[in-house]
């Protein structure tokens, strides 16, 4: 039936046929995502919601905003995008994510949590502006109902005076089962909860329950009824689904199975398994470590430390900001916070960080994972905006890890810091360089090949993937004759001023897994102008425009960190 | 009475006694903020609330977290800072916020809205851990309660299983009134209001409302059974309290008088009500222009706006990250959305400006009030960081204008640019230079003042404060008979590397009224390393500190934005 779908067609089908899509829906998914990777458990659940909702509104004319976008696949297939979906997350074809460039089914982009119920009523909001007639749904799931953003939107939608449908996708998940008290709150609906009509009344919704969100005859008729009630208020429609379900050992294995990478791809978790057997071992020695953690704390690493010290362990759900002033305030009391997130959601701390952490001087330390590009989830999940927005932030320092060797280090380092720490690595380690064996010492760089005083060009890594670029560009020049200097600038913040002072080459090259705008290289060149020894310096960072899903390699080569251009442009030097 | 005062001697006192010391403590914050500037409604308000807190417990063993701290100043003076209370906001005087490196009574340093919740948890789990035995209350305004923070923090409580006491100060204010649905649920206490019970129940907490706050003896009474409360759980104490109580000019005047300036303070709003002014004009002539705010409209200069057009006016308490939200979802549909905040706010917005706006590319302009120093509120509201943070991000331009005039021509360029814009300025507009005439074109900066290709300095400033900085140098050293050229770098993203190319002196200055890292003149760095004429740069720019507080130009001497070193240095080149 998918082969020959329109999304007209659909609105045509009888609810047999619709059944039959549901499983057709459902096969497709699995089949691209085992071979694609992507978002799987999540997208199983919201088949039939989603065959509703194409069944009962009229996209793209009605509006759907799905947060976060781990729900989309269906929809994206129902709207159009069938034969391309086996390009899904693979370089040039779709997006794991709503992407208005896409389709003009997709009307908002999404990537991080919360922002679908703000998104929809501001496009409500337009829509009354331009009297306009059209409806506006967020589609959103309970881990994503967690995040003060939602709150924050709720709290909205009497000042702006407007109607939208928001259907909550209660499947008790984030990545990780969802956590906290709103959840206890709306979770379920095997008790009586009147308050939650009452609460949500209050904000200006009704409110309406489906207990099998995953069958598709109840899903038809609520949300057709949930049509009719738009007409002249909001509209909460709360419906339990199973994330996974129809694939059982996703249903049973839901958090692995959130998102997956494709079948035969290797393993590479490196940094995440180091990051959580350090920690453990950290605090074994040390009673005062804690660690907070926002929703993911399998695919940070933090599995056995859960397990371990669950008296010392939070996961606060998809609450960056919150998980952030909780790791301030305990260490302004003595406890040793960790604070483990992804680079691309730890900005939505950035205010905490500087307001609370910077600001305080508190030894609070930032493990984050994903830093870089992060590949096939595109645009709204690179890491690369990182180095800047905290190296800008006084009082912390910031360390990019050679290796996982050295990212042990770091958070050896990290224990006895009194400082704001950020310690930031991808999310694969692919190599153990040479170890000196000594500690780390604040601001303190080291050669990592060391040409000599005669060398006349210096290049300066931050990070394995850039130290492996600079190796790489050395021993290809080294077989043509050239040398030059490497250096492992593990402190992005502070720069090893000593050594920069002690630089005797003509030329530096700075590398980085990091936007150029206010990032690593763009200190060094601060640094060297102030230095005033007539150096140059060419820096390879990421250009200023937001990065697509691809490999990493690709990415990298694609958006200004390229091997055979540094090489080309070192060769020239020398 | 509140000479002869010490911490300890509160709790002796009778009940007639405490009455005495709360006029007393009245009269002092009315005479001191009078003098001084200051927060005033929101403390004359707290003053009943905060005796009965230090009658009953017993800081600073037991903790206490003022969110924002503008209701902060009694408890100053009880905790024995009331003979340098009269040094509130000065140079070297006491913060007008709690700060920890100022007394032992102050655990949690405040400034920005929604972090008491979370801080006092995190100082509660701490207290677990470490097996501790004293209370913690967060003290919060009904108008930070909206804030999606303090949903996440709430929602967090159970989560982390530790006891706390909320003390919600409902004095249906923020800076605005306060607005939204979460108001309504727990605004006042004149209607039977059973469902708050259960809200707050089933997020962990036990309800309790005083309905007058600011009568001391309803007060104690409530404190104390709180306290006693709190041995088994926490803790939400709701008292509804008069904003500006006691003052009859406060009472009447509480968003006038929120903060005040010192009596006889020169009244300095020029581009707050340039803002407001033009907005207005641009919006009668284009329907599609709406404007959002974060619980602060009247000090942005939006009044007019909210009266002339308040179909297209938006308050949304504050909750920073949804404002941006809303403007990028109405940005999809066609409307022309401003958001106006001061600098140091919209930091908790970073990531829906990269997230939605940025990634997006959506026409929002972002009208940054209070950028640069913004002096006696000290570290928690420098705007120093905007150049930095919104720079780095894609699709982006940045303008800082020269004078209220530019600013106006800021504006005008916005209405039909048709991508993310920030126009950052400061408080006061103190001069306006003379004008080409030509309207703004992107990425384009001007001589301000040309001294010809044989000069061999050139001034780069960007906006007025450095403009004025730049200009007065220059006229000392023309009475030496020196010259160079000054530009007026108005776009601080894109650099106009047109004229940068053409620049044929061999010594750059960069003035910014930034932080030197990822700001304006480490862009000028890079632009000019890249460019490879060998010229020198030397930025004048904030350190890497938070600036304390104090005026404007004291602050900018101290931290590196120096009109004597500028000059000596140029006068050295020349």
């Amino acid at each position: 039936m998918l082969r020959s779908l329109t999304p007209e067609t659909v609105k045509t089908l009888s609810k047999n046929q619709l059944n039959v899509l549901c499983d057709e829906l459902r096969a497709t998914i699995c089949e691209t995502v085992l071979k694609c990777g992507g978002h799987l458990a999540s997208n199983l659940g919201a088949v039939e919601s989603t065959v509703a909702l194409f069944y009962t509104f009229d996209f793209p004319n009605d509006k759907i905003v799905f947060d976060v976008g781990h729900q989309c696949y269906a929809y994206k297939i129902l709207s159009g995008r069938g034969r391309q979906f086996s390009s899904l997350r693979q370089t040039g074809g779709l997006s794991g994510f709503p992407k208005r460039k896409e389709s003009e089914y997709d009307c908002y982009d999404t990537g991080h949590a919360g922002t679908s119920v703000s998104a929809a009523i501001g496009i409500a909001k337009a829509r009354d502006l331009k009297k306009e007639s059209f409806e506006v749904v967020a589609y959103i799931g309970d881990g994503s109902f967690n995040n003060g953003l939602v709150y924050e939107a709720l709290n909205s939608l009497k000042i702006l005076n407007t109607r939208v449908l928001i259907v909550l996708n209660d499947n008790g998940m984030s990545i990780s089962p969802t956590v906290g008290g709103m959840h206890e709150i709306l979770s379920g609906m095997d008790k009586e909860k009147a308050e939650n009509v009452r609460l949500l009344e209050q904000f200006g919704f009704t409110y309406m329950g489906v207990k099998n969100g995953n069958d598709l005859e109840e899903m038809l008729d609520a949300m057709d009824e949930a049509k009719n009630k738009l007409k002249t208020g909001s509209v909460l429609l709360h419906i339990v689904t199973k994330k996974g379900k129809g694939y059982e050992f996703s249903e049973e294995h839901p958090t692995n199975t959130h998102g997956v990478p494709p079948v035969g791809a290797i393993k590479e978790r490196e940094y995440s398994e180091v990051f959580g057997e350090t920690l453990c071992a950290l605090a074994e020695e040390n009673p005062k470590i804690a660690v907070v953690s926002a929703a993911m704390k399998e695919s940070l690493g933090l599995e056995k430390f859960f397990s371990a010290y669950p008296e010392r362990a939070f996961d606060v759900g998809i609450c960056e900001e919150n998980a952030c002033v909780l790791c301030a305030a305990m260490a302004t009391q003595g406890i040793k916070p960790y604070y483990a997130i992804y680079s691309t959601f730890l900005q939505r701390a950035f205010d905490e960080i500087i307001h609370d952490v910077g600001s305080m001087d508190l030894p609070v330390t930032f493990c984050i994972d994903r830093a870089g590009i992060s590949g096939a989830d595109g645009e709204t999940h690179q890491g690369v905006f990182d180095l800047s927005y905290l190296s800008m932030v006084p009082n912390l320092t910031v360390i990019a890890p050679k290796d996982t060797e050295e990212f042990k280090k770091a958070l050896r380092f990290s224990a006895t810091y009194a400082h704001p720490l950020a310690i930031r690595y991808p999310r694969a380690g692919k190599i153990v360089f040479p170890d000196d064996g000594a500690e780390l010492e604040v601001g303190k760089w080291e050669y990592h090949h060391n040409a000599g005083d005669a060398a006349s060009v210096t290049v300066y890594a931050a990070g394995e993937r850039n130290l492996v670029v600079a190796m790489k560009v050395l021993k290809n020049l080294q077989a043509k004759g050239k040398e030059f200097n490497v250096v492992n600038a593990r402190f992005v913040k502070p720069l090893d001023m000593r050594l920069l002072r002690s630089d005797r080459s003509k030329h530096i090259v700075t590398i980085e897994d990091n936007v150029l705008l206010g990032g690593f290289g763009s200190m060094v060149n601060t640094a060297v102008m102030g230095l005033g020894k007539g150096q140059t310096v060419r820096n390879f960072a990421y250009k200023d425009e937001f990065i697509v899903q691809g490999s990493v390699g690709e990415l990298q080569r694609k958006y200004g960190v390229n091997c055979a251009e540094i090489e080309e442009y070192i060769a020239e030097l020398i």
